[in-house]
């Protein structure tokens, strides 16, 4: 990996990057320059070029970065050019929407099961999934290599059930749970609190008032 | 406000205290020391007392915190004990996941309208909303309140529907599109990058292997 020395801020800009290079292909662009790209995402021409320094180099003086050749290459830094096997555990609001969204398929990410405890939910169709009972989770991932694991529970069930997902390797969280996973150092979280997103936005319209 | 001097790292704060603080509450817990809720948050015992003496200075040495009225005023802090009138735009996926959720509600986060452009759901009765017809949107913005549009829509329309409620007065936007807002200062966005949350897990596990 070349991304050893990418900081923190830098590595949070790479989905903007990758983002706004699809865009731009799909608009048809070849060639941008820093100072056209720093317009669209809201950045200096400066911070552009050094950002784009930090995972490698591409672009030359005067000609500007290649739209794809630079999406492909932050593609592969983020890792959206492989394979993610995913489940979702809950089939409620949010897990239902991840199921049916069709966003993360064409960057790999790709829902292979869905589970939930309640009966009634148990053996619907979720867009060509049926959901399975949580009871059969276990033998599930003793059988399927499980990349990320979408928790989208109550707060209650969720430690214990990433817990044993844990306990059979699985190592991707991606949280929508109101809580702070316990997880162990080599095994990664990224959290949606939606709560938490409409709370800041409350503070921010009471701020401007 | 007496929140003019609090940094933005403690605003961002703001609701992980109220959402603990919240399951302290409902775990019974009437009082607790900056070490234990530093334990639940994973922030320092001494973290803990500079954010809350930043808003504040609740507390007594040697007493902790009143977990119930630390709760109200962080609440109040962040405007969720008002009313928010919030609409929809948008009814696929996540607009519909957003319209069912009932855990806004108790923090005032009212839905009271659901806007969609596709004839099959234009009339469709989505958790007690009946969907309307997105022509309609001007004319429910002359004669109602809205402090919050959830944009739930495709990147292409995002921008051009989100001018329109600008024009009308809306000044706080949940965005769950990608792409990032054009906004005049006196209004506030907060970003829900779905995809983006997961490539940056993609990326961690790929830096773990």
């Amino acid at each position: 990996m070349p991304t050893g020395y990418v900081s923190e801020a830098v590595i949070r800009r790479l989905p903007s990057y990758y983002r706004h290079l699809g865009v731009l292909a799909r608009e048809g662009v070849a060639q941008i320059s820093s100072q056209e790209l720093g317009n669209r995402m809201q950045l200096t021409a400066s911070q552009i070029r050094q950002d784009i320094n930090c995972f490698g180099g591409f672009g030359r003086q005067g000609y500007g970065y290649h739209v794809q050749s630079l999406r492909e290459h932050i593609g592969h830094i983020l890792g959206v050019d492989q394979v993610h096997q995913m489940i979702i555990v809950g089939s409620g609001n949010i897990g239902r929407a991840v199921a049916r969204s069709d966003s993360f398929r064409s960057d790999g990410f790709q829902t292979i099961a869905l589970f939930d405890c309640d009966p009634e939910k148990i053996g619907k169709n979720v867009d060509g999934l049926i959901v399975q009972d949580l009871e059969s989770l276990q033998g599930f991932l003793k059988t399927n290599k499980v990349d990320i694991a979408v928790i989208a529970v109550p707060l209650v069930s969720a430690q214990t059930i990433v817990n044993n997902l844990l306990s059979y390797g699985v190592k991707g969280f991606w949280n929508f749970a109101p809580v702070d996973l316990q997880l162990p150092d080599d095994a990664s979280v990224v959290n949606v609190h939606l709560d938490e997103g409409l709370e800041i936005l409350s503070f921010r319209l009471l701020q401007q008032q």
